[in-house]
């Protein structure tokens, strides 16, 4: 079985088990692994690696593409190992460790973590963790269901273990689209000039010396889970595809839009499950994500085209797609990260990005980050990248949380991802802001209207009101901005302030 | 005088005078004109609808490149005469118009207006009033000091007014270099690989047919007015240029540096002045305002090269530069802003960026724009199109401010322009804190440590600690955060917090 996917004959002889790999790592390493949004994530070192420090600590900083899948963050984290973990993380007990201050994490554009590797911002990277399909005759890898930073890690590491994962099916190959924009300071431009362009290769370069170890492994990725679309989720994408159906009457869009990027999660699932029943035609997705609901569109004729960095489905979508790989084999692309959320790319392509806010305020900054200012919750993940070099930048939030307890509309957001520049449109269940062209007074109002729920509407509109008094280009009152979170706090809710 | 200026036949016969320029505007017109920090302004045409405004009162909407000189924007505000205003201003009257809600400003990347133009952010442009210095055989215009958004404006505008200013040299001929990354959907990549680059024109493209009227004037720029360097800003460049000598010790910089961008006024000033002293060579910048000290730097011999949007110098310098044109000619050029801002080109060359903040918060969070977070200062500028996308985002601030009445340091920044994921050294008088590779909870410690003045180091620790105790990824005492900003406006002071 591993015989056909291994074509380098002296690298055929580096095959180790995975508790031999975890005896490579020492204390106080830089590790890199692949992994994106679960998918093609490290499944048997990182695994080996748990189990070794429990009975022989250690603690690394350890870099990925995104999250990683099997609760193996959650592992990492409980056995004491990490010292620094970035980029992105969603797994609960890593979280809590983060925000105990027991792990340190930096939480960063999923875009740049290859340039500021390149750019001196770290450490070197020790070792290197590569989930690969196959092993080329000239060493390359072909990756598995994700492209993460990989490429960039194949580079910049001292060694690297290939963990080959003879689950994938080989009808894989030729879904991938390596290219970097090289090496400072003479980086060229990225030819992508339309979601399908391939620019690259179909493998990832391996210096053959730098490999100490082959893994083997069968497991699979972890299956997405994602929540079904509720009376919440379905009302934001309706009023999202009627923006959209509005925008083509007016002329402003045609009906393939302009290339979609979605974020993860049920929002996102229902808006692009909107597009299904909408009047769309030859639409394109330059996303990170290719989910579920990709491949529904991809079935329904409506998409021509998705290009992501991962491929993370449910499990039933996952033998649909790989069972039927043929059918999609020319319609999908994955590439590194840092080209899937080029700044570059997205602006020259003119992407609309759709993401999911924690909240925003009424001036149109986001939270996508910190839970009342400080507790981390995923990251921001690629939403930055996306949304601040977008076509049109929209960001969908349920209007309350907790049965109204939260509003996720507030007068000030706790903490800032997205600036009021990065933000176009707002879409709640209650309706959508449109905030183009519109300068902070007047995007207050519509803000308030189209999207606070109808039970914080007067508190929010009388703190602006009473802040417009004392003046400014974006009227605050600092010493109650953020009152509601202290209700929050103290009282369990921030509803007070609506019968106060 | 004006005729060897206009080679277009056709054109020639349309000379007008101000006032009858000034007739051709209605209410709620949406206007632009060019001008770029305070060169190559419209003299003449905004001057005149000033002077109509008197007697014929009406409003529209003016967006530039960046801001006007001769005190025009103020003039235009006090003539009530703007409705809404974008995308940069630095006029103290109408900044106070702003703040107090009778003009709404759209603050605004700037290297983004044209993309948001083109993506339909706002109504169409009525009128453009460009300031060339000469109009070719084919109607094409040279422009004078700077670039801005002329072209994308010449392209998007209904109706065109040239202001041809006969004050200005025509050995600036061959300066600029006029190109587009293209229209939605077909944009194309911006093939600028070395901040010498030439992938352009020399002259903006014009439709002979939309043009009104063309305006004579011989009024030169606005100079710059650059305060000295005193010990602050002097001890701020010895930080940074020590830093940089650091890098290049190590091994992560060589003596080229990267290609500098730096903001206007006089820190910047200070540290371009820092580099003539320091052990550096073959300097390139790649920026949006050429400046005195950019001159001063390429007469050292130590600058190689310099790409901006405008020319904005002291008179004295005025002089200098056009006087003897002809040994600055090859080795400056002017673009448009939305190529010497490109996301695209300054992560390419990797752009080290150094730009001014108001106020920076322990986690690395900065405000360039809002003073206490509500009142408007001048705006965004540039400086997150090159924070975002630099190889290395430098932020420089004095500590304190009024005598120590205001901290620079902060727990929490009243309004946030740039996220902590942009920016990677912060510098003030007291000294350098390089937050590459750390996590908030460490950004703290050295922010405070090495940022903060001696006098708030305490309080900032203070709050710091205890905000730890509570925990999280940024821990913040939300209830607290901005008390200083309280004292500030009920006791004129934010050291009340020192000594309490």
């Amino acid at each position: 079985m591993a015989g056909e996917r291994i074509l380098h004959k002296e690298l055929s002889e580096r095959i180790i088990d995975d508790k031999k790999a975890a005896s490579f790592f020492k204390d106080k390493m830089v590790v890199a692994s692949s992994g994106f949004t679960k998918s093609g994530d490290s499944k048997a070192v990182l695994s080996a690696l748990v189990q070794r420090a429990q009975t022989d600590p250690l603690k690394i900083t350890l870099m990925t593409g995104a999250s990683l899948g099997h609760g193996t963050d959650g592992a990492l984290a409980a056995a004491k190992l990490l010292h620094l973990r970035l980029p992105f993380q969603v797994d609960t007990v890593l979280r809590k460790a983060i925000n105990d201050g027991e792990v340190l994490f930096i939480d960063q554009h999923l875009g740049e973590t290859a340039n500021l590797l390149k750019a001196n911002n770290f450490p070197k990277i020790d070792i290197a963790i590569l989930e690969a399909a196959k092993i080329q005759e000239d060493g390359s890898i072909i990756p598995t269901t994700s492209v993460g930073n990989s490429a960039a890690f194949a580079a910049l590491a001292d060694k690297i273990i290939i963990e080959l994962n003879t689950s994938v099916s080989l009808d894989i190959i030729g879904v991938h689209d390596i290219c970097s924009p090289g090496e400072y300071p003479n980086r060229s431009e990225i030819h992508i000039v339309e979601a399908n362009s391939r620019v690259g290769t179909i493998a990832i370069p391996i210096e053959v010396d730098k490999v100490i170890g082959i893994v083997l492994t069968d497991k699979k990725d972890s299956p997405a889970e994602i929540a079904p679309a509720d009376e919440t989720t379905k009302a934001i994408a309706k009023h999202l595809v009627g923006f959209f159906n509005d925008e083509i009457k007016k002329g402003n869009l045609t009906k393939s839009l302009m290339p979609l990027q979605a974020g993860i999660g049920k929002v996102a699932n229902a808006v692009l499950n909107g597009f299904i029943e909408g009047d769309f035609e030859n639409l394109t997705m330059y996303s990170e994500v290719l989910q579920d609901s990709t491949f529904d569109l991809l079935d329904s004729g409506k998409l021509n085209f998705a290009s992501g960095s991962s491929i993370t489905v449910s499990e039933e979508y996952y033998h649909k797609v790989f069972d039927n790989f043929d059918k999609y084999r020319n319609k999908i692309i994955l590439r590194p990260q840092d080209i899937s959320n080029a700044a570059e790319v997205i602006r020259r392509l003119g992407v609309i990005s759709i993401n999911t806010a924690l909240e925003c305020d009424i001036y149109g900054n986001v939270n996508s980050t910190h839970i009342a200012g400080t507790n981390m919750m995923n990251g921001i993940g690629g939403s930055g990248d996306f949304a601040r070099n977008a076509y049109l930048s929209v960001f969908v939030t349920q209007s309350i949380a907790k049965g109204g307890k939260i509003t996720s509309i507030v007068p000030m957001v706790s903490h800032v991802d997205h600036t009021e520049h990065d933000v176009d449109i707002i879409v709640t269940e209650q309706g959508l802001a449109d905030l183009r062209g519109l300068a902070p007074r007047q995007r207050a109002k519509i803000i308030i209207e189209n999207c606070a729920h109808p039970s914080y509407r007067s508190y929010l509109l009388d703190y602006f009101d009473r802040a417009c008094e004392r003046g400014g280009q974006t009227p605050h009152l600092l010493e109650e901005a953020f009152d509601i979170y202290k209700d929050l706090r103290e009282k369990g809710t921030m509803a007070k302030q609506i019968f106060s």
